[in-house]
């Protein structure tokens, strides 16, 4: 079964039950994927002793690694988008059928205020506490459009023409966009939920709608670039 | 030879000579498996002037990158457990013999005793002492059983539906959890292991049992959970 | 689709909307590969308090994930080459038209130029700034050739023998090159617009075309001795 | 292509001029290999500010990844040996003519030494200078003995059940033990040239025999043990 199969896979379940098991795959995926950001998160501002670069390496190298276990593991279960915007970018494209979409995205978003609270407990922290990170400003913006638009980019292209290397191009790109840009979500379920943790990588939930306009609009400018670039390819 | 036949590859192997090597192999694995889990841990606090992060960023990334050699490595000759709930839970499933299990266990628990004294010794320890190093609580415990479950749902998943991926995510997802858990044990042998080692790496004695009880309970809920999201695909 | 018939992709799209898509797949990708070195070299630098070591490390792993992810998602549409050098190479043994390389220069050079603006924008610096940066010298010289010589006599090689594995061996001996070489461009489209950041990647446009040099020499020895080494191997 | 035939390649080309490539690659590669050893070491000392956990961390992932592209770059023209011992091991199992070997080694050493002074020069060095660095004592030989062990074990498994994982089994074995051993050579052609740098990497001369003598017997061992544990499996 290639990565591209898998994510048509929710598609052709047609039965309840494999609709439900392709929805607690999504969610468990991103709740794991929140648990790396803000687990690894959490720990690192802890030992860093004070050196936000050695905290932010850390974030990174985990977050990048545990995304590309995560895909790789529940690819074959539930497609592993973790992110409504690929789930959105899917449906448009008409690999997944648009209901199957709309369970996805609410799914993902539980997973993903659950995987906050975990994370949280595991360290000893309050399950929920709104974040004092201010998060703003047209470069921030600027940032989190291109790496959206570098993502679903990435997605469209690799789904189509280099199925089996997505796991590890998304995760090198996420890990490493934790340095190449200012912000690095680019996902609209992990910004809302990281607004629910006050550690290193929390949002304030003001700056959470600045986010997600610029996700969604890089989302959709790499919708229409590469709707051109990578035509007729099925 | 793929790494689903290599996981079963034991079972196949009737004769004594064979079930011998399996056992060679799993120790000696397993034995290595320790030896970049304190090695590092101790040549990183060592080094790291103080800087608890960076001790952890060594021990991290040296852990996941040995493991994934070893895994490499070793499973086409035992299928490369190294972790007595990982060939429990494949001995649940039917895919090796309870009375393979029953030997592997034991030479995991040898090999990683006798890499902790490898370890120590490389380092002019003394090759055993109780570690003083506290790790218990509600907090922890809830850490252990996440990454357990985790990791038992993925061995799991990939050696049915991506051996061939299983080393790299496996790898990648035990090196990020250094990071995103407080603990990253998921493996009674290790967990053993490392009361014997009083560096970086160890864990008190009287701590030990909590993590066995957490990480069963985790291998448990992985269990019935993806007995039913990956169900008869043999 | 494997990665030898997509670094001759271009050649065969012989339409002007193949060019167009090669063209633009090309200069995204350079713009990308800026992005993430100036970015992360800008981020690195901001958070490291001092210690160049952590901010070139943060910068080294970023671009060396990064150049994975980039290639992987861009090599079936332009063949993903980045770097003018590469594609005049592919353009000597015949790989590619001459006029295609003669297009892909510029689209390499527009892409970098843009991608230091939009890194600078980025994090709230002006787009182009000179650097005052100095690198020059026969030991940086010397490593420049030395970088470039690897480089070409690799893609030379991987392209003919073991075009699935190019993409993560370019990413890993690039990344690595930051640290083994006392500068690692091999890329004289990266060098030239380098020299338009003041920050952590820049390099003093004066000492541009030294690197230029030594980048061309180093490719030319390279295709010298791999002409012989691999040969009448199509 | 694959890699095991790769590792027979060199006795498959009987004429001269087809030896003389291989001796080529093969001396390049491990020139290539120092290179990144000694470079990335002095780098990394000179930018870490007097930590040595960061040093060692810049030396490990640049000695790795670049061994990873070394080793995929340049086992399609000569096996991509670099090591005396692992010509040696393949020449005892008879998958390459002992003259082959025989010359193989010296143009590693050869590779050895130049690599050494360029790194040496492209850091503004002598090129050569004799190490004070003191690396002597039972506990560094066991871990010398330890790591070949392992290494020599790793190439005889993986040259013949999963060869096409070699590269990246032994790349991430190497740069792990930077941090799991004490030692981490390997390599008897390293050791010797790392004598003649008075760097980060070196090694006092007066303390090379001692770790030649345990990688051999590393080697010895892994020889005897895997000689049975991977028996006729061509």
């Amino acid at each position: 079964m290639d990565a591209l199969s898998e994510l048509h896979h929710a598609g052709d379940r047609n039965d309840k039950s494999s609709l439900a098991r392709s929805l607690v795959a999504e969610g468990l995926g991103t709740a794991y994927l929140l648990i790396a950001i803000v687990g690894s998160g959490i720990l690192g501002e802890r030992l860093a002793a004070g050196n936000v670069a050695l905290a932010l390496l850390a974030n990174a190298l985990s977050t990048g690694a545990a995304l590309y276990a995560l895909i790789v593991w529940l690819a074959p279960l539930s497609g592993a988008h973790f992110n409504p915007l690929v789930s959105l970018m899917l449906a448009c494209r008409g690999d997944i059928a648009p209901r199957v979409a709309a369970f996805y995205v609410p799914a993902q978003l539980a997973g993903a205020v659950a995987g906050v609270a975990l994370a949280d407990a595991m360290f000893d922290m309050p399950p929920y506490a709104l974040s004092s990170h201010l998060r703003s400003g047209p470069s921030q913006w600027l940032s989190e459009f291109l790496v959206t638009f570098g993502l679903i980019g990435m997605v469209w292209t690799c789904s189509r023409l280099r199925p089996s290397a997505l796991a590890g191009a998304v995760a090198a790109y996420i890990g490493a966009g934790f340095w190449f840009t200012a912000t690095d979500f680019a996902n609209p379920a992990v910004a809302l939920a990281r607004a629910f943790t006050d550690t290193f990588s929390g949002i304030r939930p003001i700056d959470v709608p600045g986010f997600l306009v610029a996700e969604t609009l890089g989302a959709l400018a790499a919708l229409v670039l590469f709707r051109w670039l990578v035509p007729n390819l099925r």
